[in-house]
């Protein structure tokens, strides 16, 4: 189960799951716009947050650990002067925060004053990075962006929009990118177009970010998504586009699922619209009796309230979420094994009590809390606990930019949902199938990246040794942050 | 209102006073449980958290500026050994906080070690506060529970039960309130029982907490309520009552419609159906035609769910709200006057547009967010926005401990409905009629507090000057504060 | 030895030497001077600082843990508007700091608004709490300050100045006070004048200040001390002075010793010139051959100097002391057992290399940074270290306001010089003589308190249980504190 | 000057740029070497430390602004294993202080993982960042070290060591360079020799250090200094030199006027002994009749000494530092101009009253806070007072890596004696000659660079433009940082 303040999964790669934003906007100073648009992507990344200003002299850059609210004030935004500006935020991590990973990276070179936002993850970052340091590159964080930005710096008889494009035809892998000059905003998205890029009109200026629900934070107009393949530039002349061979998209299935918020649009399609149809189509799978349908809070919801109307059951709230978690949360030890659950979530026991319940959670990762809200429920008195989850069984590594588990840790590695359902201590359970899946999302299959869950990866992913060479390097950097509050 | 501290206060809804927790356990360290417990009745306070411990020997005391979760760490928490704790936590200002007015509030006296904790607000705070300077007592707060703890102090021949006994026949006003000594604890309701307080019992030990869903989260059973005008002293001979004169109890209805969390159980009824009863009544006695029904989140999701059930209306997920506005959340000027409710509240178009909305809130108390969120609903293409309000008009400022505006500021005093809907924006308003709420709330209107609709104190509050002085004096320690990070 | 930046020796009782600071200024903004006054008694106290300010109306409080500079910054003077004002810095600990015994203690009380600062220690403050708490007084620190509070406020038909007076004559101990309502400052200093209070005058205004270096920062005039058993009023009609009963007074030598500043005038004597005087004696009394004289940094400087000159001897710079130390500084546990002294110490090698070396140390109290700096020197090549004290052997405790060592661990109680000087690894050692210190200070014995080195204590001190019951309650608010950054 | 973070130099002293330390000690611990080496050379620089540690499999770094004692803690260190370490100490501004400057600098390149830590100043920065960038360069910072970092990316075919090597022989100027890999250590100085670097000899290992004081705190054998032109590497195969060019040496004048501390041995002679006999060669050259000799602390104290010696005129203590100023000390504005001396330096006004007082500073750079000085002194009762200077007119700014003022603003500059005399206020006012000054140093002229005070540049200083540039650029990256405390 994914919930809404997101702790990372324990992953083999130091994987980003990130939002980025840009903004060109003549005549205004777009610090503030910055600051909103991050602030609406926050569900997106709570590690840290950051952007980079110019105002076509100077490029300031200013990113720190911590929620977008935390970290800038009215004092430091107003040290941000310019029109021009990239920002983004940076998933969060249990333990210490590194700020020398925080996003935008700004620096100089043969291009100028380059800043670059990302989100996604590179499947050959290991091999260029390689490549670049035998060339003589000089590398600091264990970031895909300072690749691209030593790849951009390459490019030695471009100017920094070719540099960009050319750069980009070099990556593998998925991105949702935005870079800026001292006088241009740049976005691309990877051929495949793993990650959403959303661009936005507002008032004379272009606004680029993750997600749409950032747009309609700001009041401005969605226009249109960043094609796969598509790199746009931003300046005094307008916006120019240049498009990539065609080739065939493969958004992520589980933006639907889980990481976008519920009032983005993405492929054109509302995301609480789509968690409703899932919910719908979760139950003309599945035969279940029960009295009550409630929601795994808050990422079950959509999907729940689209079961329950479809079954005709009640739809209620079953489970409290606290939401007072924060980060520094303790557990105490002596408190017993299943503190963390009740803490977190807290039964509705009248809504529970005597009842057979469906629960509805958008998907199953380790399947730990999954037993433990089970487990939960019953003590509240349910009778039956039914697990519906929206999602089919989650199977495959993410290599395209989600952190996530070891394939060993994903209950779904390996079991029948027989031997998951006893492992969780569901009366039942049903997952949605993948057919199921793409009809509610409403795409054709080959347009979505379904490999977490059928394990056909659309870009091919390096044998491992690079892999793990990369991270051992990247240890070397671990304990560089800022204090500690 | 009297207490020296309060910050104005803008937000939409009241704000609660605080919340407080007590656990006597033999054998025991009940610092873990106290932790947890006090986590449980965050939602009660947000500015300061607090304990004290006691190992029968030393009492020890911790408390600071923050949430629960920020201010305990595991270290603290190990440094407070003991099997008697008492806890608080007191509500969030917009402005700095102080600890100084931090509880529990610990001393010596006469009585030995003692410590307090107060969730409430005495009327005749002031007279009794001249009254012991009067008598030689010296103040170093503006707090309720330092008169209480004087007062205390000067019962020269009774033990602490006896003084604490005696102490409260001195009050007036709402106080539920817990004390201990090295081996004592002591929990007191008002003979008005204006506020909650739950006993439960865990493990052969004792446990009070303003709302039983501190119980529930330690999986301790919830034994009854404290009852008005009761004093209950635990200690090693077990569990002692003392009830004081037959009184009238008034609880406070808001308690109800607004602050207790909803997997409480409060007066023998769970507050979530209380509140979808409540939905319920409202749409028997409101004529509206509508597409669909949504809440304000997260307080009016309850009686949202009752009112489309009576009315057979769809209840969807209209408005995302943003989980992560945090304390310092900065709304920059320049963005314009509708932006604060833009960034916390996000319409989900989809839901919204070209509906007829019944957008259902818990209460009304200054309308100003409530005009914007019609103004956003709109924006966001409603056809028509009907505002359901599952309270009565709020018009009466309270004095038993709910921070609220001057009456001035309470859109509903001086107005009528009709008015306030043209203020508010919307194309029709209805309150919950006042009989509508007793009933729906299931108990006898002469046991509920309605002071806020009727203007009908069940305890009288004394003239203005007293109140002014307070305030007046105790800004002399408005600037002792711990450092702000 | 002690250091400049002091560390608390490991006392049986919280005691205090700290520094007190007061100013009444018609027309002026008082709390820059405030501020400034207590930076030139930062080193009488390094744990917190604080000051209350009113300006007739209103009095306000700022205090918290750290330096003076660490504690105020421009803004939060800004908001402490005034012509009047009371200070303090507390001193130094290793482990937490408590913001809960940082003063000046402000309270409301029967006088009114009232504030206290405190320097020294009551000898019958157990007797005077436990007389106050059977009137029903309650006591939310341990500190003699809240003890005074408490009685002033008993004062039932006296106005502030007489509580004050009253008060005064039931003290026993020493203490330098300072004291303020709305409109009137008081310094009060105890019939032994154990604790020195300077009068000095400024544009119109006066002010009160445990040393007169604090006059001279601020410009202002010295106009004399304040006299023991003396307590001076001043408001709108000037200054006004209570002198007590004609009593012997004693002054702390150890004010001479080390605690002063050196361009301090106590006692009409600059304490440097004082202590070039003591270093004269001790090498009138002490046959040593050696090749050159240092100081034990900083505190030996002014005695290491006058001795210097009196034997003909080179003075010199043989110890370089570390500025850097730090409060949060670590000693690395494997880098052995001399560490402490060689990263604090450093030894200028060419100096002390072969040569016959008179080291010159203020007080000896426990003896292992002696030993440690004898072995440092030898280590650098000294030939011979002769180690001269410039006073007596210090033997008894203090309980006039020094926090000090249990006496088993003072060096000198129970060992005669020859075992000193063992145990110390010095080839001799020489103590300054009883007589001889006297005589260099240039008072009457009888005007001086010597009981640290003659136990015989002018104010009786009271049999030990009253004082271990005050320590054992007292650890009951220890944990509270501010948060550690 | 050239450097990007450089903030407005406004103290009376030069500022040092930075203080370096490597350790190699197979079998050992460093961290905690590191530590106290760093903590020793803190004098060198108070704005940020850091250190990199390897335990020959991964390169750990940690860094932070602070100083030394501030930014590690026991927790901290035991987080570095390894037995080879290299630290850097970062000098302190005024404002804000940022941690993307702090040393050691660590990434991985074409020769694996690398750190270095630098002091000096490269006097062909820009041009060589100008021809990386160029050859596709990145550039984050604006120090020399990422210059020297990826000039040593660039040697494909060389293995660190001849990378190193080869990279030095491109750099011009000013540096003091310690660099490691994973298994091997490096020490570098420039072919003038600008700035020091001791090697010294602990328990099996080697130790690199700014200065020899860092060496004997630890114990350590002081093996030689590197030298001019000399790369020293170190490993499982003991030491190698290499050694370049054999060119003049001109070590700076000023580490033996103020930069080095006391005990350390510069060039085979004692930094305090050298001050002496600047003294001893000031009282040569100048009449100067006066009662009393007083040094401006601290810098002054050893030359002071010497003078007053040679002179037979009594040394005393006229002037008492507050030692506890610390970082955040505020200024209050309304207190008056000279405010800012009077609370640093505190005059003994009984050492100075009526006296002819000759004050011996060590340098004159603004001139501001000598003329405060006299001021004070003269308040203080002086009769006379003669400035002596321990140091020739200081009137050309350095490129060499000392933080010092624009020309324009060395008061000595286009200044006669006399003028400065008059501007200062003494009676009297005289420089040390040129010659007095390195024959009481014992070097050749040659052998010191003079720059400072006779505008002879050893190594050429290109033209303006390319520095002006730089600093344009790295404005970029002036807002990222560590959160401010």
């Amino acid at each position: 189960m994914h919930e809404g303040k997101r702790r990372p999964w324990t992953g083999e790669h130091p994987r980003e799951e990130c939002g980025v934003f840009g903004v060109y906007a003549p005549g205004q100073n777009v610090a503030n716009l910055a600051y909103l648009g991050l602030y609406a992507l926050q569900h997106r990344g709570q590690e840290s947050a950051g952007m980079a200003v110019s105002d076509g002299t100077a490029v300031r850059l200013y990113k720190e650990t911590g929620l977008v609210s935390e970290v800038f004030s009215e004092e430091i935004l107003a040290g941000l002067p310019g029109h021009l500006a990239i920002g983004h935020v940076r998933y969060s991590t249990t333990g210490r925060s590194s700020v020398i990973n925080a996003q935008p990276l700004l620096a100089r070179c043969s291009k100028g004053t380059v800043a670059v936002a990302h989100n996604g993850n590179l499947v050959n970052a290991d091999a260029l990075r390689q490549e670049l340091m035998d060339g003589g590159s000089v590398f600091q964080t264990s970031t895909d962006t300072e690749v691209i930005l030593n790849l951009v710096a390459r490019f030695a008889k471009e100017d920094l929009e070719g540099a960009l494009a050319g750069a980009a035809r070099r990556l593998a892998g998925a991105y949702a990118l935005v870079a800026m000059g001292k006088d241009q905003l740049f976005g691309l998205r990877d051929p495949s177009g793993f990650r959403p890029l959303a661009l936005g009109y507002l008032r004379g200026g272009y606004i680029l970010a993750s997600e749409s629900c950032a747009l309609a934070n700001l009041g401005a107009e969605f226009v249109r998504e960043v094609e796969p393949g598509e790199m746009v530039a931003i300046d005094r002349d307008g916006l120019r586009s240049r498009r990539g061979e065609p080739g065939g998209e493969t958004l992520c299935v589980f933006e639907f699922i889980y990481f976008a918020r519920p009032d983005t649009i993405l492929g054109g399609r509302n995301v609480h619209q789509v968690r409703k149809d899932i919910g719908r189509q979760l139950a003309a799978e599945w035969e279940v009796e029960a009295d009550v349908v409630i929601a795994a809070p808050d990422s079950g919801t959509s999907a729940a309230m689209g079961f329950a109307g479809a079954k005709g059951l009640p739809f209620d709230v079953g489970l409290i979420k606290n939401r007072y978690v924060g980060r520094t949360f303790i557990q105490p030890t002596q408190a017993g094994r299943d503190l963390g659950v009740r803490i977190k979530l807290n039964p509705v026991r009248d809504v529970i009590a005597g009842k057979r319940v469906v629960l509805i959670d958008d998907s199953i990762v380790r399947g730990t809390t999954s037993a433990r809200t089970v487990r939960l429920l019953r003590e509240a008195g349910a009778r039956e606990v039914h697990l519906g989850v929206a999602s089919p069984p989650y199977r495959h590594a993410c290599y395209y930019g989600i952190d996530t588990s070891e394939k060993g840790e994903l209950i779904a590695a390996g079991r029948t949902p027989a031997e998951i359902r006893k492992a969780i201590g569901a009366d039942s359970l049903h997952y949605l199938s993948l057919p199921g899946l793409t009809r509610a999302v409403g795409r054709r299959p080959g347009s979505l990246c379904l490999a977490c869950f059928n394990g056909e990866y659309p870009v091919p992913i390096p044998a491992r040794p690079a892999g793990k060479y990369a991270f051992e390097e990247a240890g070397a950097l671990e304990l560089e942050r800022a204090r500690a509050d």
